[in-house]
């Protein structure tokens, strides 16, 4: 059997904070803006940066595209009423049609398709780099382990943050933290939907959906062991163990600085 | 005395040129796309890329907006039919309009001001991954030593690259190199204008100008010796040096992957 552990939340909890005023601390920053989607990762995020610095130093800015589920929003909303933060909505879908228009870029041709959706996370990283840098806030960023060791996030997109305060949790324990933090379990337990584009799931994309994919990178990743003894000791096709490890190598370059001439660096 | 190593420009060529196609092969990559401003980092960027993968594999993309300087656009463009590389030019007014509509910026606070320029400076990046994405191209960075030590570059902007041939180059040695590899010497010894707003000057935000900043960060970062004693050999005044050592200090979140919680890697 191959489990994910148990955390301890409290402990957890205590330990994120106390990184999130450290981070904010070092960096001489007044507070930091979360970019709110109405899932899990976002919602648990400004939960952790409400409890270590208080309401008042949280921006929750929400990003719609005219195709994103109202129910999403209305999560999204209902979170940040319930933590009480200040919140601004931008729905990005005109501000998209013109790099679209510039673009030439089609919906209807399956890679662009995919292609224009990296381009939607990136305007959503503009807009909270435009408010960390006229507030002096830090971006936070919402990656969970789970999505960041397979590379299931956008390069400079929702991938660029100024810190991570989960991404070390998988994304069955960033829902078990998140429903011990309040957050409704609505969110807490809903499906993960990037909606990148309309509708976007994640469990099209992913190789395993991650109750079964969590269990794979701790075999990977925490106890190392082989991909055959984590296919026997999780019970899964050693085929879609393969493929986790593969995403992992190839999104390598997604979780590094950018590459140098060997030799250098920039210290 | 504090000077600037001279480097072996035709071993340096070799040097870089390897790693490009090494870089490039890696990922399986067809080509690489740079944003060419008619600068002398973008230029020299192009000519190695093109004297590494040959001029069939190099796209650059010219992004002017409104306010650049003509002969900016027609540097980039006499560059590139030296080079005799695709091109596609995106004037991109429009596109960080309709941003800043959303985001009510306002050009007249000069807060803003600096904030909008990191807002057209990230639309290049998502223009340059848009033709990555869909080209299975990677995206060069142009940055050099002198600006990635001091921090000058947007965040997920022009620092938003998937490899950087030149950010061990001085800029002095960049200018150097660039016209040992025959870029035009009107672009070579330019003097650097990011152009992020209108009659935007590198020498007006930026310590002291290259050719006084490299040596002192040949003695911070290379010798490796105090400031105090770096002010001495280079003849600058202390206060300089101590500047200098602090945009260092204030801009290491730029260089290095964005911090988590203590003792988890995402490896």
């Amino acid at each position: 059997m191959l489990a994910v552990p148990k955390i301890d939340l409290k402990k957890t909890v205590k330990e994120i904070s106390y990184f999130i005023r450290g981070v904010v601390e070092d960096a001489n920053a007044l507070g930091v803006v979360i970019g709110l989607s109405g899932g899990v990762d976002s919602s648990l995020t400004a939960a952790l940066c409400v409890q270590a610095l208080g309401r008042s130093k949280v921006l929750g800015i929400m990003m719609p595209t005219n195709f994103t589920p109202r129910e999403d929003l209305e999560d999204a909303r209902e979170l940040a009423e319930q933590l009480e933060i200040e919140t601004i909505i931008i729905n990005i879908s005109d501000i998209c049609g013109s790099l679209f228009m510039a673009l030439k870029a089609d919906q209807l041709d399956a890679e662009q398709k995919i292609s224009m959706g990296n381009v939607r996370a990136r305007v959503r990283m503009i807009i909270l780099y435009y408010y960390s840098n006229t507030r002096n806030y830090l971006v936070a960023g919402t990656s969970d382990r789970s999505e960041a060791l397979i590379g299931y996030f956008t390069k400079y997109g929702d991938g660029g943050a100024d810190f991570y305060p989960n991404i070390h949790l998988y994304k069955t324990q960033v829902r078990e933290l998140a429903k011990y933090m309040g957050v409704p379990e609505r969110i807490s337990y809903k499906p993960s939907s990037p909606q990148l584009y309309p509708r976007h799931k994640a469990i099209d994309e992913i190789p395993v959906d991650y109750d079964k994919l969590d269990p794979i990178l701790v075999g990977l990743f925490d106890r190392r062991i082989s991909s055959k003894e984590t296919s026997q000791l999780a019970s899964i096709p050693i085929k879609i163990v393969e493929e986790v490890l593969s995403r992992f190598n190839k999104s390598k370059h997604k979780r590094s600085f950018p590459s140098m001439v060997k030799g250098w660096e920039l210290d």
